[in-house]
This record gives structure tokens, C-alpha cells and sequence, in this order.
């Protein structure tokens, strides 16, 4: 055990290849099916949305995946992230020497979280099969953000779809993705059938990331030089998340530290499997005991009160159904601040480990993943997204468990984002307006 | 020449001191003058209001001064800081390859600036010697959360006076502020008899800087338990900030590179003397001939258009006089979007450098800046904030002059911050509603 606070590798060190969970499952993951007919989805059904490569990435046999030199070296303009010892963290919750907290950090992307690093190479794969053009969705931004960066790098066109109400309340997200050069398009927008229809309904819709995904899919269908992208849920988005695990296996080699435990929060599921997939690969050689450990908000508890079943991806019915963790496609999670993890659903593959006994989960209160936040910046420095703060709640949970129980335990989070746009959630925290949902206790709301 | 994108640091070569340029420097400084009696002033003046480690520094005849173990170990939270090739943008601009520009990034820190670089020994030294309770001022901010994570991270209070009009405009700012636990009063406040003095005149005040200093220090010099801080100009802060520099060296070092130019903006100078000063250094000793070049906005172009004479460091007449490049106490710059280069003064440090012609300076308009941080962000992904954007534009200007004359030319820049709190001002660039405003043509302004 070396006693840094800061594990930061060259980029000559960083991992040149992406980690494919999916051969080393202990079953199959189960198809994609239609969302009419019930029948399984092929790369066929896919490809005038998706690029190729994305697709053969998304039921690949093959347990690594090269990251082409063009992705890396865009990569390198922030990787390989920092992964730290929460030292100052550690002091003040007064664990014992044997209890220890490192994060990985994902907040130094020019976006400010882990949606970078598949944006990146999407956008690259679209534009080395010829796409000019890509359409997306974004709820609160972080992804849209992400999307806009990642096309301007590689200089495509990028039309983001912003849920209705966000583009109203969220300006600055919105101004940050048409500095990079998007175009940025409130839902329901006039611009396609399905935004046409709902604005028919109610002309004052406030729109929602269900509507939002139908536009940018309608948008990409009806446009031979524009494809789609999705941030997160999809395979071949986890698989480009485990930059995050595979950097932090090496630092934590250079900490002499292995982790007891894994923690990140989920929504979608891919900052989760970014860090916690290659500790899966790592659990499976023997080289590690690691528990990794997913945390969702009560609000939305798809894992620990979901149900293991196909379901559609979106509420509409656009997306494929798919076997999984689910709440129910027309589940409307309460109004909590992280945006990012209100989602009914959850990653087939995340689902899939949950459900085989890989992975365990865990709900927390947002009123707590604030405190934890808080506690977080004013001893660490950062302040931290309100979806990461559900990993630090966890972390610093295993930590008191860990210190009741007189046990040493090494905890490794994956702090994904920083909370810099995130402000109007801290104020409402500060001023004690901050409401807890339970989704047990049947409390369910409109959301943002 | 090794081929690079990022040249990371090890925290375990990270300096362990800051460079004082006051022994090397060709003439003397000359001392600060008391306001009123023009008397030189000495540490016992101000002790009141200053650690007395901070007083010693400022006027030190050491050449090096190490950097406690205690800010070390704060500082590697986010230190050492990358220093990056910026090949895209090169690309962009269709640079031959004898033509390279490097930068520096400090937005990496918790605050998003380079100013915590100061800010964390500013509290450390002030709560070694007993001190509870920092007071200080911020306009748009920058200073302000610096010092609020810094009091944060070493559990002392933090009372920030924020000019009223930022106060009301910058709600993100200063609930950033808070989240760190720090007070902010919205200056001029009733708290202080200069605030009261103003608001006597005029209830509606919006406030000023100048106002805002006034505030702090009359707040720090009324009780034994507070001192007061400042963000820029001194000389022990622009000694804090060589860490940049420092850093910047062994990572040129990695890059097998030696700087034909070393560009920052200019302010108060404390980013600029971060990155240059180490380089002063090196020129002194013969291992390198690096111009050093200042960039501050046309808007207030204090080093290319000021005056070299003692003057006043604020409006109100509170602080000592200082020999410097001033463009009169009294100047109020136009509301340029870069407030955080709005000052009337400059380091006497660097003005020094200036007027012996170790370092040359260049004043560019808004809008060419915003172009370059636009060009910047959409090919190297990280957006600049508006102060960091004079240096990108001289730094391109530099590269393309280099391309011009067909000479090689080596450039390193310091990106002194990131630009997610500063997305009004790109709104306003993107909508064509920026204004330039020349110094030299009389135009000046109430700014913001």
C-alpha cells in the first residue's frame, strides 16, 4: 500500500483496447426483440439508424476490442482520468487506517462527466462509414453536451432533441452544445411526425425523454447522410465505458490496493459498467474479490424493486424491447435532481448481472446522496453531480459499515461527474427544500 | 521532439517549492506606499490584515520557498495539472510542423481556475497562525469560490463580499459559494460603514470591486479572529501561482520542447506570472529564450497603454499605492465579458518585467478572442473561459505569424480556466451582440 493521494498514469500507459463483458457471462444475454412483433432484432433492423461497427460491437464474441488510434488520441486530450485517495474524506468520517476510499474521476472531460468517452467513438465510427450528420436526444444535457463536443471534434453536424421543459429551464446546457455548433431543437418540436402529433394533442406539452428519443429517431430514419446515437443502456455504450475500470485496475495495482467493494450509481447503467465490468472480468480470473456494488435512487429503484422481464426501452414504443430490470415503459419517476438516473429501465447487461448474483444493488434518498455530496466538496474540493453524490452516499455507507463492524475494507467509487451545472439542485438542498420519494411507499410525480 | 497529446506528471514529481522572482529581477521593486501619507509600508502595517508567513513572503530575498506539506497534499487533489499538445487545433489552423503549440490547463481544479493554486496556502498559513475566519471580495466570482473551497478544506469560515450587481446576475456563482459553506454578502452591504457610506449616497447602488475590497478589509481589520485575503497582484500570490510554470517545465522537459513564447492573460497578473516567471528564470540562466508575452484586453490595456507610477490599487483609496502600469485608479473598463482582466492596475512584479523589457505585452478586442475560444473548443474540446480566450487568440496569432514568416516557432499558453459558468458570454457571441471596445478610442463604459 503506497501512500499517495493522487494514482495518475501516462498516457503511454493508458488501455488501447475496451472490454467486452459479454463472453464471459455466466448466460447469454437474451435478444432484443421488436417492438411490434415480438420477434428478435437484427443488425438488419438496426443499420439505418446505427453504424456497423457499433452494431457488430453490440453482440460481440470477442473479449477486447481495439480502441482505433483516432478515438485514443482524442481520448488523451483527458485521459487517463485521476484516480484519487479520498484521504481528506477519510479523515473526516474517522475511519480507521484499514478503511480506505479512492475514487476514479470522470469530471475532467471537456463535458464534465464519463458521456465523452462513447460519444467520441461513435461519432467516430458514423463518420468513417460516411454519416455527415448525427441526431440524438438529451434530457438534462449531459449527454447532448457529450454528443455536441464529440461531433465537432470529428467535425460533424449534430441536431440535439432537449426535452421540452429542460430547454426552458436549462439554458446554459443548452448554450454550451450550440457553442460547440449543435443545433439544439426543443420537444416536441414541429419538425417531425411524432413531435407534430403530440403538440397536436396538447400544443403545451412540456415534452419528455421518450418523445425526444421518437424525434431523434424519426429525424436519423428519414436521412440517408444522419444516424442515430444513444448515451448510455446500449451494449456497445458499456463496452466503451470500461476505459474507466481498465485505467482503474492499473492505478489501483500502483496504490497496491484492491478494492473490496465497486460502487457507481445507475441510471442507464454505464458509468456503472465502465468501472465495475473489467472487476468482473477481474473476479472471474481469481485476481479479485470485488463486490460491485450498483446505487439507484429510491425514486426510481428499478434493480432492487423492478421486475426482470422484456420491456420497451421508451415510453412510446420506438425501441426495441428488451430483457431487463423495469419499473414499466410508462413509469413516471418523481422529480428528483438527478436527471440521469430517472430511467424505468436498465441496461440488459448491468440487469444481467444483478439478476445472475454479480452484482449486488442498493436505493438511497436523495436528501442523503446530498449530505454525502456536501461532505464530499468540503473535503475533497470537488463538488460532485447529484447522479455521482448516489455513489458517494453508498461509499461512504460501506465505509461506517465497515468501521462498526471492526472490518478493514477498500473502497473504489466512480465519481462520474462534476456538479458545476448542477447548482440549482444544491440551493434547493441548502434551503432544506429537497423532497424524498419513495417509490416502495407509492409516491410517484411528474418529473422534471 | 517526442509525439504526445499529454504530458502527465507523476504527483511524486510535482515541485515542492514556488519560485520567487524578487532576487533574480534586474532592479528592486520598489516598496508599497501608504495611501494617505505616502510613507513606505511595512509588515507591521500590515499585520492586521496579513499571516505574517504571507508578509514575509512578499517581500523575500529566497529564491525558492517551499510549499508546506500540508498545501502539497491539498494541492495534489487536482495537481500536478496536464499539460497538453494541442495537435487539433493545429490541425485546424494548418500549422506546419515546425510550428506547435502547447498548453497548460488549470481548469482541472475543484474551482474550475488556477486561482485556488493561491487561495489553499492563503488559508493554510492564515489558520497555522490561530486565524478562524477569512473575509475577502469577488466581482465575477472566480476568487470568490477559490477561497470558499480553500476555508472548506481546512474547516475555517469564509465571508465573501460579491458586488452586489454579480450578486444578483451570478446566482450559479454564488450558491457555488455556499455549497463550500461560505457567507456571501451582496456588497455594498449594511455590515460595514463603507458600505453604509455608499448606501447613504445611493440605495441602489450596484456595487464595485473597489466598494467590495473596502468591505472586506474594513471586515478583517475589525476582528482579531479574521484576516483578509487577495486573489491577485500581490507578490505572494503571483509566487503561489509559479507552481504552473514550474510543472510546465518538467512536462516541456517530457515533450523534448523548449517554448519560443510563453503567453497568458493578463489581469492582475497572477496567471500570467505563474507560467512566465519560472521561464524568467530559465532565460536568466541561459537555458532558454523564451519571450514572455502578456495579453489583456483592448478594452483595459493597462500594460500597453498605461502609465509606469505609483498608484492606488483600488478606487476607494483602502489599499497601499504600488508602483506599477496603471491606467489611473479611477479608470472604469468597459463591461467586456472578461472580468476577471477589468482591473485598473497590474502586478508590480510583472509590471516590472514589462517595463525592463524581460516580457512584452499585446492588447486584443473580445470579439477575436471569442472567435479563438470558439475555433479552441470545437477543435481541442475544452471550453476556455473568456479571460483564457486573450491568451488562446495571441497564442494562434503567434502560431499563424510563425507560419507567415515560414519560421519554426515553439508556443506554450496557460489556459488559466474553463468556461461553464461563462455561458452568457457565449450567447451573446453566438447571437452577434458582442461589442468591442478600444481604450485608445476613447470608448469606455460602466461595465458589469
Amino acid at each position: 500500500m503506497t501512500d499517495k493521494t493522487r494514482y495518475q498514469l501516462d498516457e503511454s500507459d493508458m488501455p488501447t483496447s475496451w472490454y467486452n463483458i459479454i463472453p464471459d457471462l455466466p448466460v447469454a444475454p437474451s435478444p432484443p426483440l421488436h417492438p411490434k412483433t415480438g420477434e428478435p432484432v437484427g443488425p438488419a433492423d438496426l443499420a439505418p439508424l446505427f453504424a456497423t461497427e457499433l452494431l457488430k460491437q453490440e453482440m460481440s464474441g470477442e473479449s477486447f476490442i481495439e480502441i482505433p488510434e483516432e478515438v485514443q488520441s482524442v481520448y488523451r486530450t483527458y485521459r487517463p482520468s485521476p484516480l484519487i485517495r479520498a484521504k481528506a474524506l477519510e479523515k473526516v468520517l474517522g475511519l480507521p487506517a484499514g478503511v480506505k476510499i479512492f475514487y476514479k474521476y470522470e469530471g475532467v472531460s471537456p463535458a464534465g462527466s464519463h458521456k465523452p468517452n462513447t460519444a467520441i467513438p461513435q461519432a467516430f465510427y458514423n463518420k468513417q462509414e460516411g454519416i455527415k450528420r448525427i441526431s440524438t436526444e438529451t434530457g438534462a444535457g449531459q449527454w447532448g453536451s457529450a454528443m455536441s463536443i464529440a461531433c465537432a471534434l470529428y467535425g460533424m453536424e449534430c441536431t440535439v432533441y432537449m426535452v421540452g421543459i429542460s430547454y426552458d429551464q436549462k439554458p446554459y446546457r443548452r448554450l454550451l452544445m450550440e457553442t460547440y455548433g449543435a443545433e439544439v431543437i426543443s420537444s416536441p418540436s414541429k419538425r417531425t411526425e411524432a413531435g407534430r402529433h403530440v403538440l397536436g394533442l396538447d400544443p403545451d406539452s412540456l415534452g419528455s425523454l421518450g418523445i425526444a428519443i421518437s424525434e431523434a429517431v424519426e429525424d436519423a430514419a428519414g436521412r440517408d447522410d444522419t444516424h442515430y446515437c444513444l448515451g448510455s443502456v446500449l451494449n456497445h455504450v458499456c463496452l466503451h465505458q470500461t476505459i474507466i475500470g481498465e485505467e482503474a485496475i492499473l492505478q489501483m495495482e500502483l496504490a497496491q490496493a484492491e478494492p473490496d467493494v465497486v460502487v457507481a450509481c445507475v441510471g442507464g447503467g454505464s458509468n456503472f459498467a465502465g468501472i465495475a465490468f473489467p472487476y468482473y472480468r477481474r473476479n472471474t480470473q481469481g485476481k479479485s474479490k470485488a463486490r460491485l456494488l450498483a446505487v439507484e435512487p429510491k425514486a426510481c429503484p428499478t434493480l432492487t424493486a423492478g421486475e426482470y422481464r422484456y420491456d420497451l426501452g421508451d415510453e412510446a414504443g420506438m425501441t426495441p424491447q428488451m430483457l431487463m430490470y423495469t419499473l414499466g415503459h410508462d413509469f413516471v419517476p418523481a422529480g428528483i435532481h438527478a436527471g440521469g438516473l430517472r430511467y424505468h429501465g436498465d441496461s440488459p447487461l448491468v440487469s444481467l448481472l444483478v439478476k445472475e448474483g454479480k452484482a449486488e444493488a442498493v436505493a438511497v434518498h436523495q436528501k442523503a446522496c446530498f449530505d454525502a455530496a456536501v461532505m464530499f466538496a468540503r473535503s475533497e474540493g470537488i463538488l460532485p453531480a447529484p447522479e455521482s453524490s448516489h455513489a458517494i452516499r453508498a461509499a461512504i455507507d460501506e465505509a461506517l459499515a465497515a468501521r462498526e463492524a471492526g472490518q478493514d475494507r477498500t473502497i473504489l467509487f466512480n465519481l462520474s461527474g462534476h456538479g458545476h451545472f448542477d447548482l440549482t439542485a444544491y440551493e434547493a438542498y441548502l434551503n432544506g427544500q429537497l423532497q424524498d420519494y419513495d417509490f416502495a411507499a407509492g409516491s410517484m410525480c411528474e418529473g422534471e
